[in-house]
């Protein structure tokens, strides 16, 4: 039995609890940005930029209606890493904890105790769950900022100290798929130093898996039998969809002047393969994303929106519902009773989620595409990039973000804040859902197609 | 049992006879329209437009690579007619009877007999559903022939043979929802005109209800409570598009100089309407539909999309399709186990059908408009506006339909005969299948979202 105050400290707890500590960060943040001693030049930043930002860190989106390099002091750049590590860190464990809820009361309902079906999120304690993301962060990161800051120092030939911050700077960006850079001169003149696009990709893709997925490769790096589904699922997406993307990217922009064309064919490859890794939810850019051909804005906006790994720093509808849906399809077309995914028999309760979960995801950025076409006169499918970039928290811009106006950066602004909080919302609820269906009515079916 | 040749012939039995059908029917409007009896001026007609035009009246499309009122003949008017009724026909009877066994086959396969699951349908036999289209669909053409020919000799001014022929055309062409128009200034001269605008509006939408609605409410016209699942859907679906694009496209045109802005305001909300309704999908316009704003683009990119009534003349993935993603989308958000959709009990196996469709649907569309962009320098948005017009068989058009590429024409072709015969060849499939599911892997759930 339930006291009544219990049941409603679980009905609204978690929810609550992620909604009111992410708008705290948020507001710190946007407190700290606007001092004037977090911005470049004389004065303080205008408060739609400080909040931008703080929602675009703490979401690890990347969106930015400011040149994040030029814009902010030093002071502000430290303050943005904090917000990042703290959405990166706060969304991994959040994440992942009430996944391990889910699946605790999942396993009840269905009669399954320690069956398989809760390896995706693990059986370990809050503990375990809080500082594994930690270390597993702090590792990843301290790894990527050495290679970074010593490549940065030696070869890019940056002094010193300034090698080290860029290298901490972008090591925590990339793995937490921020998406921000504070170099100079951007990206653009990386694309073709193999250090620091293997090093960004690398550290965007492991970020992008999810701390599941991370936690069972430490447990079981080399028996891919006892992966669960969850991992196999974000493996495989990632696998597939990155090199899908590399070579449709790579042949679409081979020879066209304002991206590949200049660009020396042993480099064009990896900067396909960049530019396909950062859609995983990256966002960084080694070419002028306004200059790539609208087919592979749609194909980006097609990987964008499927993201990345769950309970991770990656945004999208994920690769696990988009690889439901897909095996959804494969199995209505073989004509089977059952979805099977990977030898293992999917849960109903499942098909209904993934529905659920890609519904909103393409209602939200329909509506928000409309919307920010009656607030903008850029071309439509430019609109809908960022729509796409910021609810799926990828940080993507083919350079309009800057140019809309204050309604339609507010927009973007609750999409990368919705696009962010959407899974824990939606996890909390899968949490503490208790309501059960007392009556049946008679079946009847419509026809489809 | 079921000996070897029978079972081959009900595996693609149905499918091949309506692929071959169809192509026979195509064939041979286009050997008509390459007579240079067919067009208008000297030579016949380019043979990529006479197979354009051939497809795009057979599909009751509407789109096409020449203006029809000028580029053709009384006679290759007749034909385009001709192949428009056979078209529509066809495919209301094929949809119907192949529905009709798919819904006999889930019937025996689940146990349930004489329910209503089977309303849908009808449970009349074959020479029934055969007349009953031959003579909803010319009871309907009859009355509009009749009202637009005297209107259109009356008040309009045509000569009266003219006004005759004219009037039986647009009947034809708008119940079956083709969007052909052969007047010499088009129909947008007509934007104010209250009888020749209603009308083909409720040819249009009567035609999209497709046949079981239309066979039921003249069954049952006054008692709803009979009407089965499929019917409310379609309905209410069709209710529903209608009033919010309206409200919508009459908002966004309110005052644009290249749509609405001239017309009267006792003119916009009709006109509004008028727009709205050609996405259930008749595919006449009054407007130009290229000066329409972006954001009216996008919106009624999502209405054809939707499309009308299932086993009629209408595209799109259907309101009924549509409708079950909405329920399940509810009762998700309910959080209830089974999903209900007006008091009914949705079958399990329809929420798999309804997904299969929209993922495919959603993926030829993204790839065309992928290919499209490729194969043209239009704006994005208005490719993906001809791709999800021909796939939809919708036929609205921003205009840009004759200045694409060859290749690019072809592939529209592809998307109205893909988008024509899906429907059927899926309801093929599912009255063939008969693959049982002899094992069952154990369960397991990915994290969702
Ligand atoms: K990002
Ligand atoms: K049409």
């Amino acid at each position: 039995m339930v006291a009544p105050t219990a049941a409603a400290r679980r009905r609204f707890g978690p929810a609550t609890t992620v909604l009111v500590g992410y708008a705290a960060v948020v507001g710190s943040g946007f407190a700290l940005l606007t001092l004037p001693i977090a911005k470049a030049g004389p004065g303080g930043a205008r408060p739609l930029d400080a909040l931008f930002t703080s929602i675009s860190a703490v979401s690890v989106t990347g969106l930015s209606t400011v040149e994040t390099a030029d814009h902010w002091t030093f002071f502000g750049h430290a303050v943005i890493l904090l917000l990042v590590q703290t959405g990166g860190l706060g969304i991994m464990t959040l994440a992942s904890l009430i996944g391990l809820a889910v699946a605790r009361k999942l396993s009840l309902g269905s009669k399954l105790t320690t069956s398989a079906e809760t390896q995706g999120v693990g059986l370990a304690d809050i503990r375990r769950f809080i500082t594994g993301a930690i270390v597993v962060s702090l590792t990843v990161e301290a790894i990527g900022a050495v290679v970074l800051g010593v490549w940065f120092a030696a070869v890019t030939g940056f002094p010193p100290l300034e090698a080290a911050w860029y290298g901490l700077f972008h090591a925590v960006s990339a793995f937490n798929n921020a998406g921000f850079t504070i170099l100079p001169r951007g990206l653009v003149p990386f694309v073709g130093d193999p250090v620091v696009s293997l090093a960004l990709s690398a550290l965007v893709l492991i970020g992008s898996l999810g701390f599941p997925v991370l936690d069972e490769l430490r447990r079981f790096p080399r028996t891919p039998l006892r992966w669960s589904m969850n991992t196999r699922l974000v493996l495989w997406g990632t696998a597939v969809l990155t090199v899908v993307g590399t070579l449709f990217i790579t042949a679409v922009e081979w020879g066209r002047a304002g991206t590949f064309g200049p660009l020396d064919w042993p480099t064009k490859v990896p900067a396909g393969f960049f530019q396909a890794a950062q859609t995983r939810s990256g966002g960084f850019s080694t070419v002028d994303v306004g200059q790539l051909d609208g087919a592979t804005l749609i194909v980006m906006d097609v990987l964008m929106f499927i993201g990345g790994g769950p309970a991770g720093t990656a945004g999208g509808i994920k690769l696990t519902t988009f690889g439901v849906l897909f095996f959804i399809l494969v199995a209505e077309m073989r004509g089977r009773a059952a979805v099977n995914v990977f030898g293992k028999r999917l849960l109903r309760a499942v098909h209904r989620q993934a529905i659920t979960v890609s519904l909103v995801a393409v209602g939200v950025i329909v509506a928000s595409t409309v919307a920010l076409a009656l607030l903008s006169d850029e071309p439509v499918d430019r609109l809908a990039f960022e729509a796409v970039s910021a609810f799926a928290t990828a940080g993507l811009s083919t350079g309009i973000t800057s140019d809309l106006s204050p309604a339609a950066q507010a927009l973007l602004l609750l999409l990368m804040f919705a696009g962010r909080l959407r899974p824990i919302l939606l996890a909390s609820a899968l949490a503490v859902r208790t309501r059960p269906l007392t009556y049946e009515f008679p079946k009847e079916r419509p026809i489809i197609g």
